[in-house]
């Protein structure tokens, strides 16, 4: 595996990360090479990140009022390390990173069934007002949930 | 072609048509058996469907009162005669066929480059008033923009 | 739920469901109408119809020979019931309605968590050989598992 | 627009691209919060990597014999400027930014009718022997067509 930007130590990265799904490989995200297309980790990221945030309790509720601030996806990036195949048994994993004062960082990692490493990834959120659409400060609640998982 | 229910007279029907749009088929929607997936051709037939409805001022406006009515699609099919392929030139014939009270269908036929039909469906679109879901008549005005076509 | 052709007897017709998969329904499967698009359900009926084939073990094995002959969906259709929403639990229930001499019909229904009917469809899979192209028998054993399920 | 990683000059990144190609949004890659979904941007990369490719001549073809090598998508990002809507007028810029020994950096921009850029993105793609899997050196006709644009 080459040097990726967002990964300082592999074994360290790999081993921080506690929350997963499975990912349920769905014929129509094959394409004609016989694999899982180039657009398809970007749904399972999609996929993992709302699981995710359901699970901490801050899907549809970036602030202790729920109409207060809303979740912007701000960059999302993949990076293929092996061949995913429909059939394939994918776990993955998704962990928060890193916090700031108004955005947090989601990383990814997608494992095969011989804990082998097909995908890894990144992406920030930001916490936006819908009402003018500037950055929100994230509560101390909020980035204590985001801490925990 | 064995008998499709919703063709009478194949030469007949197919002469019918008078408006079409160029498909673009993308490489996401091709699957592992190398053509295009049995679900691509439903996005073509919404595409179809929306451009066809643009085209005769219909788009988002099945009344005089854009907010009296919404068009439901109530429901769709599609019988696959040709396999197509990423890079096939495939144009898509869209017309109503039928209109009803408060409801028409919209039939769908996808030719190839040699005039070949690929596919053919057909779906039932429903105007329902927004406040109450119920079937909402359609005006004279509207039936005489989707029999002009 | 007005007359669908396909469905002689509404409560014989569902009830002869054994067969289900649960339904995960995806963010990017949503559309801006604020409900499940309408290409989403030939997504999951594909999802289902591939399960159903692997529980039954003719998944990629239309025959005692694997390479003998191959499945082709030679048509598909939906008929919309009850809009479906993200996070919905939906349950997809597929069956083996009618076989014939080298050709079966399979039917779909999904319900929601309150078991009400949200879409129904049906599709007929034809068994070709891959060398001419032509339909092939169906063998007694494969008539045999398709029937038991 | 906050500090991109892959752009050191925005004016002359952006003054750098000749290639691009008019993106067409589908009404289902759009989702429920009401603009395109985070998915689909990677759904028109694809698109306009591959119609880049074909104007070169290296689709399918980055050697002079084509079975030699085949191109991999290493990794892909995308930052995501301006919300886009179903019937956006979208034109995707697509240009190569560096040339390695065996791979090269795309660059992607799409631009509203405004000339507002609503994403950009990057993406490294590898020339690979399908015979074992290792990078083969790029060409220098190829490295040629591969500037020229």
């Amino acid at each position: 595996m080459s040097k990726i930007p967002y990964i300082n130590n592999l074994e360290e990265w790999r081993s921080d990360f506690k929350f997963s799904i499975p990912i349920n490989i769905r014929f129509s995200e094959t394409d004609m090479f016989g694999h899982v297309n180039n657009v398809s980790p970007f749904i399972y990221f999609e996929e993992g990140r709302i699981e995710f945030m359901k699970s901490v309790g801050l899907f549809g509720n970036l602030s202790n009022d729920q109409n207060d601030v809303i979740p912007i996806v701000a960059d999302l990036q993949c990076d293929y390390h092996k061949q995913m195949y429909f059939n394939d048994e994918i776990n993955l994993f998704i962990k928060v990173n890193e916090i700031g004062i108004s955005s947090f960082d989601m990383h990814y990692m997608a494992l095969d069934k011989h804990n082998e490493i097909c995908l890894t990834g990144r992406g920030r959120i930001v916490s936006i007002s819908p009402a003018n659409g500037k950055p929100v400060p994230l509560s101390d609640e909020m980035k204590q949930k985001l801490l925990e998982t």
